[in-house]
């Protein structure tokens, strides 16, 4: 195996982004990442983008992508898994490196929802689940989470305020995060009364639909020197799945299989336990979702996950802090782009240039990346 | 680069299939590639689902496919190219065996296509193109192609007799291929005389719309030999990309860049020259894109690629026997299940297994999968 690291980041601002296409966005994030690296779009040598279809009119995005980022005749094609296509893409540009097939690829994960109304957005997402069983029925993603809220609260006594927690946790960072959808603090109080969307999910307890891109630059060892004197490696790469449909998956509905996999995959690959983990980024569509998060991820013990945000262990300085860019929550899901964007701010707080959520002396990150209803998921550990 | 062979093949008839959904087609021919390989569900250790996007209601259909073949929690997603959704996925889990991540797995491609209407088909078909600046005005996959092959004829004199020739030689395979749509031969005057869709080309000159599936099982030389006493082995990979607007192309459309760069790095890998390959399959969505590709990939000069099928120097026994299988024209073209299928005739040829259409002792053979209007090419090398 050649090892791979990360030489570029870039990312737009998330949020409504009605000023700028797909392509645009995308550029918008390429180039902040080949500025990064100091390099020049003739010395990427692939490109992988991610998206999640349907959002767009517009078909086979790494075609147009490609051609707006100056990247032909260079390969391309587009990696799809819903919510965690580039977390899953950039183990797939790891693969192309470490294989020895490229040294330089190009990871883009973008996407555009604001166009949509709520309630298409909705349609859409909905048939990310069995449309012969599921779907046709009226399941969204908030219904579906909910279903896991509710099997958690019954098993293991998580409580609304509990979730209320990882809320304001990750608004508080979300305000000081100049790249987040929403830049403002809310207390508890505010979490709590928010409007229902799917019981006992309110308001802050989902995330919003957005627009955003964010590009990683990967390099081979055999170049990375040339490239950067701070390279961040990646360590560990896990990937997982879990049936689609919730009737056949295990009861109760209170742990992700496929993340439990996937770490499993990328703690074994990198040689660590979860108690090394000095920042972590999490899946936190819901704040149901960030809470069986820390339990799935060895962060805290099946059921202890609502009791770890409620005594503000995942705020910087408390035992691992998560989420310290705002999260899917406050940062904003633009779904194709989340899980470059989670290991853009991972490699910044390995780089120490995350400013003032900077997690002194972090050595080593997590990103966690979960697809559509828990069905699939990438678990990246990058090191210095 | 550790070495991958592919270990087992399957495939689906393809055609019109209303009696299977995805998942009972993507099923059909994984059980028969696992059967072929000896291996069970559990065996497989990750798997590459390949379509393209907007034929079905189902999103991330991964999701769904790897639930119903047995397949979770192993690692799956979903690579898309359009036309060379397969082809490329081929590429993609190469590197994730070569690599160290797997050992053995599994590239699903499928598409249904035929319950969508012809004209459904047509417009989401065009939204592979540009959707800004391109699909707006009207353009289909005929009317693309139609404007490569008047530009062949007008640089080089290409006639709608050579194009002609290439539909009768695949239909003549397709005849004998008892998994082919169409299996019946067709005269030359049949094939000029067809009724005309995008001028010079006609009904003959064009692939159909059509549903089907076909899986490949990848395995790495260090448990190759416990699988299979017949491995055929991936010796060359290339990949490349065109702009997706005909607009940015280079002019005359007479040949795509994309398929010209695959086809560079696949024979470099191989270490091989084009005279050296002994069977191939070759995107021929449409008469005059076999055309272009037998210049493209070196097995005529460039303008004498009409001359070479006039010649029949493509059917058995000629110069280089092309879609011996009956290629897309006869056999379909159930869009993300081509690459795949190609690489499964492939195999048979060097097996020995492909019965009255064997290509004696043919030992190297290659795979060309071109993707939308040329905008991505996979080109695979195999040899015994």
């Amino acid at each position: 195996m050649r090892k791979v690291a990360v030489v570029g980041v870039g990312q737009t601002k998330f949020g409504e982004r009605s000023d700028a296409s797909i392509k645009e966005i995308a550029f918008e994030a390429f180039r902040e990442a080949i500025e990064d690296a100091r390099l020049t779009p003739k010395e990427i040598e692939a490109s992988v983008v991610c998206t999640a279809s349907h959002y767009d009119k517009q078909r086979s995005p790494a075609g147009v992508i490609a051609e707006y980022l100056g990247l032909n005749p260079q390969p391309t094609f587009t990696v799809e898994a819903v919510c965690a296509s580039s977390g899953v893409g950039v183990r797939t540009a790891w693969a192309l490196i470490s294989s020895g097939l490229h040294d330089v690829v190009a990871v883009v994960g973008f996407q555009k929802m604001t166009e949509l109304s709520a309630s298409e957005v909705q349609e859409v997402m909905g048939r990310s689940g069995d449309v012969q069983w599921e779907s046709p029925f009226g399941t969204t993603m908030p219904g579906y989470f909910a279903m896991y809220a509710n099997a958690h609260m019954n098993k293991y006594g998580t409580t609304e305020e509990n979730l209320a927690h990882v809320a304001v946790k990750n608004y508080h960072y979300g305000a000081k995060n100049p790249k987040a959808m929403f830049q403002k603090e809310i207390t508890l109080e505010e979490a709590l009364t928010s409007r229902p969307i799917a019981s006992p999910l309110k308001r802050y307890d989902c995330c919003a639909n957005s627009d955003g891109a964010a590009c990683l630059i990967l390099a081979s060892d055999s170049v990375v020197r040339k490239i950067t004197d701070m390279p961040i490696w990646i360590a560990g790469l896990g990937c997982g799945s879990s049936p689609m449909m919730l009737t056949s998956r295990s009861l109760p509905l209170t742990s992700f299989g496929c993340a439990v996999e996937a770490a499993k995959q990328a703690y074994k690959m990198a040689k660590i336990e979860p108690k090394d983990v000095d920042v972590a980024e999490v899946h936190d569509c819901f704040t149901i979702t960030e809470i069986i998060n820390y339990e799935d991820l060895g962060f805290a013990k099946h059921g202890e996950g609502g009791k770890l945000a409620s005594e503000k262990q995942t705020y910087i300085g408390g035992k691992i802090p998560v989420n310290v860019d705002g999260g899917l929550l406050a940062k904003g899901h633009p779904i194709g782009a989340t899980g470059t964007s989670q290991i853009r701010t991972i490699v910044q707080q390995l780089r120490g240039e995350a400013g003032q959520t900077q997690v002194a002396g972090a050595k080593i990150g997590l990103a966690h990346n979960l697809g559509g209803i828990g069905m699939y998921c990438a678990v990246t550990i990058l090191t210095v």
